[in-house]
């Protein structure tokens, strides 16, 4: 059996259930998933500094769900602290932005980030850079707060649709990464609006966790993230 | 129940058998592996002309095994006809060396490549660079030939040992690639030796591969991967 | 005397007869140039299947025309078969793709290549990116087959016009890389059109290559491109 | 009068204390140097998960003092908080990384960073990657940590010297940058040793900090750093 | 006192004056500025050609004024002779691009440089790329001759404010550079129409060249930037 | 009949006559290679400012020579004055440092440059990213002063060799460009010595302007090098 504790790192159990509810549905046999959240924080991540309170709360959730955890997925488009969650964590780590952006390579030679709101382009820009696919992505936004999506994104279909398809046309996206968590129930209805992959970073990142579970991988305590110990 | 078949670009048999046992042992509940190389070809791919013509070959196994594969897995360090047969199958593709990037960037900041012989640094390379992560990988050779992989590696455990330790120590390694198919059964005794992560890509290929199956995603066949009919 | 081997890669005798007449007339005094292409392979190449089956097709040429050749030209956009060509050549081996980029760059800060039809975008990204190019050079392509090449392409003028001006607007292109073998015919017109320099690759690939002859240069058999023994 | 605050991310007084007094050396005519650290927190920086909770530090110390500053530096080796510092502040924020980094290319071609300890070479590695300046600069470390400058750094002038001479002769650097706070007494010292340029990236940070305000510059609130209410 | 002498690298006075009486605007108190321009050269640089002429003017002038210079500022967007001053020069030299570059990064995440005229894009690409700021810059151009700025450049609002509001939409400026020197009169008129911070780059120079001189910084002779004896 | 005109950059009528030599035993048939230098200037290129000086003399001498030149080869590693001669010059110009490294691409995966002195190992890297080629690419120097290329370069033959030697193990260089004009009759000791293609810029600049003018391709008046008038 393998265990994935999905973190939301805001305080929202709303979307957190929702979060977990889509995981389940792509995960293999054996694999359990658990949405947790923060029990103080911020209600949506949406810029640096709120970026700054849930990272601690990612930090805390991990130190709580050690005992039954083994792959922790971090779900907040811009992976806003899993870096300091591989120091803490006995397990591996996996964020939904870096499992995301793989996947989409795999799949398509270029494609587009939709990310929410328009302020957070620059979060994606981190992670896109960090991975080195600059020359294989293009970030834009349809800005709209996180709020909009608790009790489901459907509603934004339209809206996806259209900066899918300029990007397709523009950059020559041939694949769509779904920049927010809680954008789930829209995979289904992106993807068959426009005719091409969609990829939500959580399903992405419980996938990959699975796998670094069964290969026995965990992070390196080489050097950059050897074990930390916090107050 | 998801079927992966992993191609074997190369025409050992043993090499076959030896990569498909070690894959099964890290894929999931429900997830069956099945190894498979070409008719006709080359023995090993150690250079840019094997490799044209090994890719033929596994253009020719992706046609001869659709319709029982879920996900195929292209086990050739170098990621050899992977886009082409992208193109010509008509479920996910997964290379070995990509997924073996891929993952390490997921349990370490650097990492290093270690493949064989010396002149298919420049395969290694090529991917690297596909992938942006030249800012996160070095790639150094063990300089002996493919066929010294059949009947097993660990023989090479002191020569890999060597090269690991060299990347820790000059280029800040944290964890390893082994960037050859066939080396599995040296992921263990190495990442004891060195007590870092060791990825095997074919293992990691086979739980990426399963996810894009879990996920229903497959290529995009907007554009640059539109199927192709072949004579 | 210069003996140049140009290996149109699919089978097109058309169109190898094409390149090699325009070829003829830029190369300079004491140059032959003869066309070649594989009996056996694809009538075009238009996706990586393609170039997969071409790519042997070119290492055929190469062995069959060794003792009558001191350079080859590959007249493909997208350089098929060249790495490979270099280990099994006797001589120095230059692509068309690689031959228009560099001389492009000696004309102008940036430039475009317009590539037909529009899946093979991606090829050229390849040659770009290998080159390392990316801030000097866009892509954009004609989207019709390869098929309409036959029997010359100034049918063509004024669709390579308006993607020309528009890179010209948007991208700052100040010169045009012709982006598939078999359009030396619209180099004139084009340029006449527009204004900037325009680029056939294999003219530029034959002034290339007579050069690397007059130095006694030839692929370093140092490491990545040693000699090769085919069966 | 220019009222510049620099922040120590980390709890320590004697620290806060050392900076201060080392910024006030460099600044210029009308300029106040204050510092300050959080309440609470972490004794020092030195791995992603303590740069986590630091940066919530500096938040709350950005908005404690708001009304008697003109312009922030943050006084952490891998500008911790500095980006969400930017959203909250209504002054420019500077951080002593950056800083150190652009002034470093005005006075060199290539330059070394020495930072401390050996795991947050990876610090480094992402501002100097977030300015582009991967080509100009390398980064190593003395592996000592940041508990040994309390008190003073001069105790290790012989290991950066050491770790100077080296990344001089062997990756061409031609000045330095020291990596972290409270390095400010080692730059005479090392400066005379090696006989180049060394940087201090507090005084640098204080120095364009100055200047930003003399300009009347600050964060542009159009997207990325539009102001953000935090709870 | 801090001595600044500002070069405009081409021959008109009233340039020359404009650009110190601005720069003088934002010294700090304790700094004097001197704008000077060499006896001989060009009317204005618009050319590679006429950097090239202006260049031996930087040259000259730096060797004028050593004597009461403790810093000296090029004026001149494209930095021209700035890399050969460094050698001749006895104190630091900054160079206005590469200050209202780095000045850029420290109040965006991304931002545009507004050029003139068209053809000199190449010469701030040049600096972008030394710098390694392509992700987070655009250049774009207003193309009129520098002649018309001669009397002040307030008759140009409209077209840089066009061309600001273009890269905050399409590119996702942030921020804006002006791209010649002679513009600083468009500073707060542009800032008031845009709503996002202008930098003028000659002010920025002189900021940080203060900064420089206070720690005592001056160009590195380990190696590249060694002096040299002109004839 | 095909004309071209090397300049040397530098008043060294010897090293003008060397240069002129070598190129001519290149040159093919129907080519006639004349060499010239500025009347005034400087003796040799080592460093910035004397790029500033040596680049005006470059111009004179395009001027001077316009009307029995078919293409110019500017004769000075690091192109000094390349881009301002393509605006003056009513033909194609190439430099020497772009001819060489393009050249380099095509006989090897990785190469390196052996300049000297070591002062100007940053002109190198210049040319080297303005083509993007440091993926391919290594600088190092042999630390002599160009005054000992006069009278011949063989003695030089152990200390490339050596270089070239250290850059083939460390670097996997598997060729070498030698970096400075003056070089050529190093080219046939060096390439028996190390067994590997080794690279003289002005001959292969040669080959390639030969090229241009037999494709009737000149620089692109489009914008960034169109034509300039000076005093």
């Amino acid at each position: 059996m393998t265990r994935i504790t999905v973190i939301n790192p805001n305080t929202s159990a709303e979307l957190t259930d929702a979060i977990a509810l889509a995981a389940r549905e792509v995960s293999g046999a054996g694999v359990t998933v658990r949405g947790v959240h923060p029990a103080d924080g911020v209600p949506s991540v949406e810029s640096h500094a709120e970026e700054a309170i849930a990272a601690v709360g990612v930090l805390a959730q991990v130190r709580e769900h050690q005992a039954d955890t083994d792959a922790y997925v971090v779900a907040c488009f811009g992976d806003t602290g899993v870096q300091a969650a591989r120091e803490v964590a006995t397990c591996p780590v996996v964020g939904m932005t870096e499992a995301a952006l793989q996947t989409a390579c795999l799949v398509s030679h270029r494609f587009v980030v939709i990310t929410l709101p328009a302020r957070t382009v620059a979060h994606s820009d981190r992670v896109v850079r960090a991975l080195g696919l600059e020359h294989r992505c293009s970030v834009v936004a349809v800005d709209v707060p996180v709020a909009e999506l608790v009790g489901g994104s459907t509603h934004l279909l339209d809206a996806f649709t259209d900066a899918a398809r300029t990007a397709m046309a523009e950059d020559g996206a041939e694949a769509v990464v779904l920049g927010c968590a809680g954008l789930a129930d829209l995979v289904g209805p992106l993807s068959r609006a426009i005719g091409v992959p969609v990829v939500d970073g959580v399903a992405a990142a419980v996938g990959i966790a699975t796998g670094l579970v069964a290969m026995g991988l965990n992070t390196s305590r080489a050097n950059t993230f050897a074990a930390v110990e916090l107050p």
